[in-house]
């Protein structure tokens, strides 16, 4: 007995859609599910995190950034369509319609299963000169091929960065590393608003002292172009920053017009919502992963939106899995995430200050310094955790961790604390790895749980 | 009122024993409560973790390894005796006999509460010629500065380890950095035997390629002396290895003679055995901790043997909180250890097979390779992660990596995981820090874990 043929329709090729696509496939031959992708751009299943380091040329190539090319998925037996862009979802109808990029055509295409994997757009607010040559976003790959060109052909050094969040402090690195004077242009107080202000401090100094200029509470007004129509400089209210080339990196949104064009259910931060499984809430038929959803946060018990590669990889295969006939759940995020800036590392888990205030915690914070060695090991280098704990039961709450080598994947161990709901006074006792050469006799994130479990103490006496 | 002055007496003056009486110190002062501190040695609270870097030159000097002083013991009102030996516990008299290493001289102290930190000794075959010039151990202070003097002297290049554990490893990269010809001979079949002999296969091969000479299933029958009574080669049942100088790394027993001549309670591996609170079993008056005692394996529920720095500065933080009125426990290890060779990384935690065999405990075992970054990024390492889950309910067992830079300190994941008895499966959803100079879209970790949820499936189907 064969089963009867069934299609799979995946609306974006990058990340969560063509792990998906890929997932399913190794658990349905092509005689059992169909599988038909759109993607509207040139490429396929590519390393977005990796365009800084591509501009910057740690990454020499392009190509190196593609995890799989379109003919590597068509090899598959995945009927990838590239630069056709999905125009309409019909969840009544069980079909979407697509528009040939190049040709205009436009066709539907009735789908079992859909897959909804449209990604993030990225924040790009409408001020004059906004489109002059000269300022570039660095979304996709394209992007990234664009500012290089531009960056090939302009004579002068001065490069703006519109943005200090993790895009806009490692494209600060990267135009570093090619040898620009750089300016970091940013609304909030400090860099690296992901962090609270007291760490971004920590950043703003330390970039500032690799000779980049750090411009805070600074709101872009206009973009001034010169007689050739190229960017000249970057205004504010109160001063202009002359630029031979700028740079946005201002964020992203969850790309979900064609989803709220269909009704389907959208988050506070406008991303789809989905139940465990990944399924799109209240359909049956419909999934999705990736930047264009809202997941769970397992400290605050609130949905976030968070765009990151690491997370899309978990949807794809989680929701591959389920479209397969297997099954799998994503149970949420505790929101780690870590940087770099040149020698600077930065790392981040669980909530802020302001995010524990919003879900309602109470908690006492701490920051300690020490080191990634033992002192007397070559090369140990200083580094800041701070670490929230909530008041009365010490349940951890986030950590934060700026400093050089050795400081962003310690922030590991947070993470998996967070997802065991430990408490700081349990992290006192956890067995971690020590020599050393890779950390000092008691690491530092114990020692930041074992000044919690005082302050916790203090507090509640 | 004033509470009655009561006396704590500490046996050992490093780690374990030097940390509970600081600890004690700042709960108690000393109108409340004396604190006399013996040790047999030269110095205080130093590293011995240390030696092997100060042997091999990272660490210059050797009071880099001294963390406090006696003196700065006694400027905070700690009596510490220096090279007096205690000699005789009684427990029913509650006192102990020391006797002045210089003099000779004895006498009895009085305690209310005891501290028993009396560490480890390392194990030194009664072979001919151990106690030949130029054979060395690398114990204390003392010891360093021995080898260290022998190393100056010595015109000839060609060093033997004895052992290939921690140790032995480690002597063996100081002992490369010095610009020796070293030879490691071996008694186990793969060196790292705290590592399944797959992974110590691993160790064995990077440690050949960087020049070493690796000699396993040897077992030394002498040290062979030439006409100056001076070491001149190390000599196995099939081979002699010529030898200027030899260094002991075959492991250490806890130091518990006076514990066992004064009937306290001993576990299988010779340490004594306490309560959670650190007390010795069946006394009220008298602590343990540090490399003379058991420690529960919280993953096997039996009881271990690990001398390690990191584990007797929790011991002696605790034992000085319940001594000093307070209160806190150690409620076990899951084997976490890390080191390196050069720039070879070694990480473990929780079981290897033996061990789980040993503790009744059916398992999948998975092998995967990964990179310590993104592929496309510069320096990605590869790096090999071996899981062990519970068959049926996936729980995680053990996990070794053995890689390069970033491979050793990724086993806290692991460490945290385990103390959490997360499953395999639980830990593909770990939200762990993702970029890509710190790790792939899958961290290392994570893909072993997929892994073994795999083959945790399959074995139950």
């Amino acid at each position: 007995m064969s089963a009867a043929l069934e299609r799979l329709v995946v609306v974006g090729g990058d990340a969560a859609g063509m792990s998906a696509a890929s997932q399913a496939r190794r658990l349905k031959s092509p005689e059992e599910l169909e599988i038909v992708a759109f993607e509207r751009g040139h490429f396929s299943s590519f390393s977005a995190c990796g365009i800084p380091y591509w501009v910057g040329g740690d990454v020499p190539e392009r190509d190196q950034l593609i995890a799989r090319t379109p003919e590597e998925h068509r090899a598959r037996a995945i009927d990838l369509r590239m630069r056709t862009e999905v125009v309409e979802l019909d969840p009544a109808g069980r079909r979407v319609r697509s528009r040939d990029l190049e040709t205009g055509a436009e066709e539907w295409t009735a789908y079992d299963k859909l897959v909804i994997a449209t990604g993030a757009r990225p924040v790009r607010p409408q001020l004059p000169g906004i489109d002059a040559p000269g300022v570039h976003g660095v979304q996709t790959l394209d992007d990234g091929q664009a500012l290089l060109d531009t960056l090939s052909r302009t004579t002068g050094r001065r490069a703006v960065v519109v943005g200090a969040g993790y895009i806009g402090v490692e494209m600060a690195e990267a135009l570093v590393s090619r040898g620009y004077e750089v300016t970091v242009v940013n609304r909030g107080a400090q860099p690296m608003s992901t962090l609270d202000p007291d760490m971004g401090r920590l950043v703003h100094e330390a970039m500032s002292g690799m000779g980049i200029a750090m411009v805070n509470d600074a709101e872009v007004t206009k973009i001034l172009t010169g007689e050739d129509g190229r960017v000249r400089a970057v205004a504010t209210e109160d001063a202009e920053y002359p630029a031979d080339v700028v740079v946005l990196g201002i964020g992203v949104r969850p790309e979900t017009s064609l989803a709220r064009a269909a009704s389907l259910p959208l988050g506070e931060h406008g991303g789809l919502l989905t139940d465990l499984a990944m399924r799109v809430r209240g359909y049956d038929d419909i999934w999705a992963g990736g930047d264009c959803v809202e997941v769970l946060d397992l400290v605050s018990g609130r949905e976030r939106h968070i765009a990151l590669g690491t997370h899309a990889n978990k949807h794809g295969q989680i929701i591959g899995a389920n479209v397969g006939g297997d099954y799998g759940t994503f149970p949420g995020v505790v929101g780690t995430a870590v940087s770099k800036v040149c020698s600077l590392e930065i790392a981040r888990t669980g909530l802020r200050e302001k995010d524990a205030h919003a879900a309602g915690l109470r908690f006492e914070k701490v920051t300690i310094e020490s080191t990634s060695r033992a002192g007397y090991y070559p090369g140990a280098a200083l580094m800041t955790v701070k670490m929230l704990a909530e008041r009365r039961t010490g349940r951890l709450l986030g950590v934060q961790i700026v400093g050089r080598e050795g400081a962003a994947k310690r922030v590991d161990i947070a993470a998996v604390a967070l997802t065991a709901r430990m408490t700081v006074e349990q992290m006192t006792a956890l067995d971690l790895g020590y020599a050393p050469p890779f950390s000092p006799v008691w690491d530092p994130v114990l020692v930041a749980a074992r000044k919690a479990v005082s302050a916790v103490r203090a507090a509640g006496s």
